[in-house]
């Protein structure tokens, strides 16, 4: 066993178990076992079954906003193959989960993965390890033994975080005074939020403009560039930097989501008028 | 700065943020970095957009079960206006949210409001402060420093509790036998609330009735007055007295708001046989 | 007074209250009062309205994962009437809730229940007692002061835990080859839990069977035998032992209620080829 490292004393959960069967409640109750001093925080535990890519964003989101702490995150459509479980440092803090693009953006978010192990030291596991519920035998275990002090590399092998599973790059395109970008996700208002930054609208001579058009799936709209949504008409399409620093169409008390008939994955064009 | 008050071990939060996004948690993160002693209890968040009447009930519902709590409430349909921030004192806690009347219901049920401020010093904010995102750059952040013992006067500037934003005040009229009441809320259950309590069923000389006709958008059914839904056949609609002391529609194993057809701001008669 | 009992520091909430309301911050308010050292692990708040079944069946797998705590579940269509509140030792825990089937299966789960109390000390409620929020007014008082030290029989008056209300047991029948097992539960997967484990596929000789038929509302479907969704490919429909050790039907990035056609209380036949 390598020395000890820094006790955590903060594990957030982020996971698709949901919050109506006993999946989150099962794995506190194990993170507390190997834990007991650590406060969890619930990102959240409603991602769609298995949508790898809508957690990941909402994790990378969250990550920069903790000081510390573990991070533990679980959606796992490959539990039972041979997809990796693994554990990356990346700034002050450690993220634990499968090797499938979940935790990569997030420990971008953080500075870079610094360190990783694949978890493989079985006797750090909940044993006999299930088929299907490596939140409770496996990433909870681990969560809880990084808080607690656990060095990662007490946990298994070291890799080469180069070698972590990403998730396709999201469509960003500037040409002709036309930026196009993949929405890459829908919050709770239903507000679009694009791929893009700041400086991809100025790459296309629209950082300054007034007003822009709009297309999703062939149909045009016009959209206000403001600061927010709240100091245009309720009804109005809007086109502002957001509070992470992306670029997200709003509708003043209404969903831009369904003003623009649009979804995660569906390009949205930008041009001046 | 003046003298420091008390801490707070306790921070609620209640917001229409939603449980499937980054929002609540990244308010988490930057409540704990302000006040890492505190615990935080989630009243709710899935609050309907935007919907500051059913956030304000909740929450006035809520706020005497705790003692000494710092209350952090957000539904903010006007981020990025010119909407006052507040956090105003009351009984012996504080609550912290926009000035929309999301916050006097609750101001009100802790005794009433003694002394609130607008949330103006920007060097207590995190800076740059978002237009979208005041939960995590100015709410939470002054939450948090209330809780970690920082007076309210350090905030901003003392306003008179008198000029706080009120929600219109519920429809309640006795006349001729008959008691009007607006729908004020309908809870998981369909459980349908009225603004309205015992004496005002006294002033109309129903309090000791066993059954009375309550008359809906045109439709007139029978209720029992009972003192739960529990004692009476399943199907059956009575009116009782609820635990907040508010009378209340209910049927027993089933939904009254489905079965009057109708819904939060209607109108509900009550009269004798 | 009796001899104090030992503390716990730890309360887990099961209930029917929904996310939407303030019933649940107001047991928490409640039990902190009454426990100000103990966390709070929520386990579910989202139980389908008074379906007490579900709610025992999540409770009484979570409990194993959890030691020394206070289990408070409240799942309670008798509220108001003559049903009985209990407060069940089992294992290193205690659990506290109506005596309706709720506690039962957990009780069992933690080895069986070791005694038993009905909360009958009024002096130990929250007072006067609403007829609708036992959670509230003794429910949680209950769990909190038990959290803090305080005796089963402070409480209220010993009883026999044999006289627990239990529920039906769900139906499994294994006969010419073919396992007859009742559907008790579908989670947030559309997975499909049945009421048997792997010896009852041993007594009809499937044990070892790499294919079955499966049998749901008159339609035959074809299962895989695996020990997991993740190794077939998309859309199979798999038969497997879960992470509970309960024999559960899967379809692989898809929902097995939805493939079968089933929901929880219909049978499944299980035969060879």
């Amino acid at each position: 066993m390598t020395a000890a490292a820094d006790r955590f004393d903060l594990v957030t959960f982020t996971s698709d178990f949901g919050i109506d069967d006993s999946y989150v409640a099962i794995c506190k109750g194990v993170l507390r076992r190997f834990a007991p001093h650590a406060d969890v925080v619930d990102v959240t535990h409603t991602v769609p079954a298995q949508d790898i890519r809508h957690a990941a964003l909402v994790l990378a989101r969250t990550v920069p906003w903790f000081t510390g702490a573990v991070h533990l995150a679980i959606v796992d459509p490959g539990v039972g193959t041979d997809r990796r479980a693994v554990a990356v440092r990346a700034g002050d803090s450690v993220l634990v989960g499968p090797d499938n693009g979940l935790l990569i953006a997030a420990a971008d978010a953080l500075g870079a993965p610094r360190e990783a192990v694949a978890l493989t030291n079985t006797d750090r596991f909940l044993m006999p390890v299930s088929a299907t519920f490596h939140g409770r035998d496996v990433f909870a275990p681990s969560a809880g033994q990084l808080a607690s002090g656990c060095a990662l590399t007490d946990l298994g092998e070291p890799i080469d975080p180069a070698t972590l599973v990403r998730l396709p790059t999201p469509r960003i395109a500037t040409a002709n005074g036309c930026l196009t970008a993949e929405i890459v996700d829908v919050d709770t208002y239903g507000n679009v939020q694009l791929a893009t930054r700041l400086h991809h609208l100025e790459q296309v001579g629209l950082a300054g403009a007034s007003e822009v058009k709009v297309t999703t799936n062939g149909a045009v709209t016009r959209a206000l560039r403001t600061k927010s949504y709240g100091e245009v008409p309720p009804g109005t399409l809007v086109l502002y930097v957001d509070s992470a620093g992306a670029l997200e169409l709003a509708v003043n008390e209404g969903s831009a989501a369904h003003a623009l008939g649009a979804t995660v994955g569906d390009d949205v064009e930008i041009r001046g008028d």
